[in-house]
């Protein structure tokens, strides 16, 4: 008996290889696995993958096909892919209809209200996404584009529960030679052939000159650097917490916990108390004023965040509130 | 009396805003500031920022001119630079001719050949270089298709002993605006057309794309993504160091001071301590492995490193040294 093709044989190992790090067992804890399918190549290829590792793990499988309800067809596509990763081999594929409305651009729209049903519809279990190695290469890119700092630069996380991309480090050409492989025809998205969208012009356009120009390799070397970007912005996150700990002091922050850190640590530190305090929309601006109340301490006055907030310094603390003429804490 | 034209204003400003900032000074002790011009309008214009802001300093100002003694014009083309950095207010201007030859590329042995002649040269005078904005938006985005890590996505410092960028957030056509203005032709290098250099692709062709498809801005947010990674990185190195300091042990290094940090803090504290015992080259893979012995300790042999030697670990310590049956310690 041969085994499974190559290209089918990889998408089980990225599978395989992300619950078997450690500590990742206990996402299957409730005993079952959502995928995430939207009928295309990649999508699909990953439930063939998920029915395959997790009926070997002892979880039951489930697809979630979310039907946006934007085109007049969208019905009749949602319940293809259903029947498609039904006879992939997930024990149950379930078809969502949403929604697409509220604030910001169609595709912002469409996301929230697609993650929206797949939370919900997942229950506990971890939901699984397609995104591939090239996909990460053009979230990098719209980041880096955007100037949007080191957290949009570091990509897609593999776990950001109950999201998991197990197929970040997977060529999207695999996942449509697996389809191939196994017999089921991906559907093809307009959407992702739209050159009015960003991301199909970074992948159409943008990606390929890049590979010429750089003699190949750009989407993986994307990908790694992404992936080392996020284990530094990671190791950053947990020391600026350990910095926080003992200059916490109840709504205030002691300031001189804080003196000796490197001022990147210490911004990072202000940030995640200012967002627990209720901050909102903090670019790096309003984090260098908050700093300088620190480091750059001349008597200065308090500085206005967004949300109706202020940061002040007072008796070598530092303290937030809404702003007045009131001595806010 | 008028001003300086806008764009000559904004060229000083950057110079004197580079030496303004806190501990900047210093590099003017002894006296003197070089500028590298190759007579092209970053340079030029930087030359001229240099003398202008240089002389309210009270120092002297010297352009170093490279020639690099490739084309059968050079010596000409260099005289003229010198001349027209001259003429722009410099007390002294020096040609410099190298032999470019050795391992790699032209591009980068030319590199190697005018760096070592501005260092000679300079003595311990800082060198102020004309990098711009889109210089350093086309290096990051170089490291990123290499996929070279944290390090070569940062960017260009702005302060890197003896070099001194103060242009990284000016737009190269600021400076041409700033040499017309000023009424000096830059040259124009002609391997600045060339397409067979990758630099010249990703600024004719793959920038321009970018810019057009992000809707603009891409350079200034290449550069500012690039200068909030830095950063990071700079936090983190120092960060590595205090870690370090605690678990040198003469020649070998404590496991149990290592054992609580980040994965990526460790890594970078394990890559100081090599390469400050000789290795080179090493890459994500190496320090991962080493790491291992500190984090997935099984029992598992030496690691074996570029440089001939090895990374092993015995009574809770790790040891570097040439391969071999011999104990290395």
């Amino acid at each position: 008996m041969s085994g499974p093709a190559p290209a089918v044989a990889l998408v089980r190992h990225a599978v395989r290889e992300f619950f078997g790090a450690p500590g990742r067992t206990a996402l299957l804890s409730g005993g079952q696995l959502c995928v995430a399918v939207s009928g295309g190549a990649d999508s699909l290829a990953l439930a063939e993958a998920a029915a395959h590792v997790g009926h070997r793990l002892g979880v039951r499988v489930r697809a979630l096909v979310v039907d946006h309800r934007l085109q007049d067809t969208s019905a009749e596509v949602a319940a293809a892919a259903a029947a498609a990763a039904r006879k992939l081999g997930v024990d149950d594929a379930t078809v969502l209809p949403v929604t697409v409305d509220g604030p910001g651009g169609p595709e912002a729209a469409a996301r929230r209200a697609r993650y929206a049903a797949l939370r919900e519809a997942a229950g506990q279990a971890p939901v699984l996404l397609g995104h591939t190695r090239d996909d990460q290469a053009e979230t990098v890119l719209l980041g880096l584009g955007r100037g949007s700092g080191p957290r949009s630069v570091s990509g897609m996380r593999p776990l950001d529960p109950p999201w998991v991309r197990p197929l970040l480090d997977v060529p999207r050409s695999i996942t449509r030679e697996a389809c191939e492989a196994l017999g089921v025809r991906p559907w093809a998205d307009p959407h992702n052939e739209d050159p009015r969208f960003t991301r199909v012009r970074l992948r159409s356009e943008v990606l390929p000159l890049l590979e010429d120009v750089l003699s190949g390799g750009v989407a993986a070397a994307l990908a790694r650097t992404a992936a080392q970007l996020r284990e530094d912005s990671e190791a950053l996150d947990q020391l600026a917490d350990e910095l926080l700990l003992p200059a916490r002091n109840g709504p205030t922050l002691d300031i001189e916990p804080l003196l000796g850190a490197p001022a990147a640590l210490r911004r990072r530190a202000l940030r995640r108390w200012l967002l627990d305090l209720g901050a909102r929309d903090l670019t790096d601006a309003h984090l260098r004023a908050v700093d300088a109340l620190i480091s750059a301490w001349r008597g200065q006055g308090p500085v206005w965040l967004p949300g109706r907030l202020e940061a002040k310094r007072a008796h070598g603390r530092l303290a937030v509130g809404p702003p007045g003429p009131s001595k806010g804490e």
